[in-house]
């Protein structure tokens, strides 16, 4: 079995990837808490001598440690996703890890979503953004998701690794069901409040189940011939607007599961 | 006038930049020594409380300072071209700035080169990098490029400043001249050693004239309705490989120095 470095393994999508991957591979976990059962480092991801010892043996590593909220501020996106992501290239590297796994998020080419409103994932907006379109953050978040898809594809060139960017979109811990009582959120990159009802249009473009992203990231680590590719993170949903067919043609990887459309198959017929 | 602060107004092309927009503007400098005969103030490009004060009544920002060499070890990249950058976007936020322009590098796409060898800068290659062309960098400086680029999009996008990302190539302080007794240079990209006959080459494809960069810039400074463009900033070389069309297109401009080809421009018939 391949030996995999999960780093932020003990995050909402590290813990769903622990799940799905335990016995097809040898797991091993990068964390700030100890991952009860599991080889586990405990260290600051930015702090390349701490975690440096984590790679030893490694062939794969999944790189998901990160601030995750779009609102994150900027000494933390600058610490744990700029700092803490070129420690984890520059330790694999050092260790001679072979693949890289790096969790970026659609909130890299998110400008095109701010720009078209709710447009975009409206029924037939005909907008499908795929791994040529240019990136467009819409938060200092997704700047750095940019950033390390950029230093993933230096050292893919570089230093002959092969680096797999995900676009995961919206890995929810609840699946498709919205908590009892909750009325809305915010959305950082407007500022926007956005209804109950509205989520559930989203979760119809954003949702991507928990199998699919196993199902994600297992192709990944079993491509043989990838030497760098950014591919979009989201289940078969009926209102997505990213492109699957990169993540087809190379890693033969399509998903399983759709989010219903509020209303039912008729609000495409409007 | 037009109230314009230069940062990195000491460096190569600071210094170029100053003698040739004299004048035309209200030149300020931030930078790390005073400039004789200009309002100057001197402080680390990283430290936001610092630089702020030279934001205030300003109206365009050119923004130079940076660890400029190809090679540059990561802790500078951090800290000069990642932290300094964002501080000067959002200290020009801060103030109500109302344009960026960014100097970014080829080597944001300096990856395309790489893989390409020597071939990109062949006659008649049939190669044409453009703004739409994906980031790619060949180095940390290149990565550092890349981020700058997507954290000016998204000051762009979310703040309505108008940014200008200038890819620039080859200025040198000596023109088209190669000093006396020059050999050739290593270059880290690939830490090749560069001849002086390979180094007229590449001036025929990468050359920026000192009179083309005035230009560029103050075309992006008196630009009216662009919100964010990539552009490329090279003379009109005979063996350039990078997209002029949209810098017409958005900006009228073009440049009207060339690099002359070694041997003469029976090269191209061969």
């Amino acid at each position: 079995m391949k030996t995999v470095l999960i780093t932020g393994a003990e995050g909402n999508i590290g813990s769903r990837l622990l799940q799905n991957l335990a016995g097809r591979y040898e797991l091993r976990a990068l964390t700030r808490e100890p991952v009860p059962g599991l080889a586990s480092t405990v260290a600051d991801v930015a702090d390349l001598d701490a975690i440096e010892p984590a790679f030893a043996g490694v062939e794969a590593v999944v790189h998901l440690a990160a601030s995750a909220s779009v609102g994150t501020p900027w000494p933390e996106v600058l610490h744990n996703n700029i700092e803490g992501t070129y420690a984890v290239f520059e330790a694999a590297r050092r260790a001679g890890v072979r693949q890289v796994v790096f969790a970026s998020s659609n909130h890299a080419v998110g400008g095109y979503e701010v720009e078209a409103e709710e447009r975009l994932y409206h029924p037939r907006a005909g907008i499908m953004l795929d791994q040529r379109t240019l990136q467009r953050p819409d938060s200092l978040y997704g700047v750095s998701k940019v950033f390390g898809e950029a230093l993933g594809r230096y050292y893919s060139d570089a230093f002959g690794m092969s680096v797999y960017c995900l676009r995961i979109a919206w890995v929810r811990r609840e699946e498709l069901e919205l908590p009892d009582g909750l009325q809305g959120i915010r959305w950082p990159p407007k500022d926007h409040w956005i209804s109950r009802e509205e989520l559930r249009w989203r979760l119809a473009a954003f949702w991507l189940s928990h199998a699919d992203l196993a199902g994600l990231v297992d192709a990944c680590l079993r491509a043989e011939n990838i030497r760098f590719g950014i591919y979009y993170g989201v289940s078969n949903n009926p209102l997505r607007f990213w492109s699957l067919d990169n993540a087809l043609a190379d890693l033969g990887w399509q998903p399983h599961d759709a989010a219903p459309l509020p209303g039912g198959d008729a609000t495409l017929e409007q």
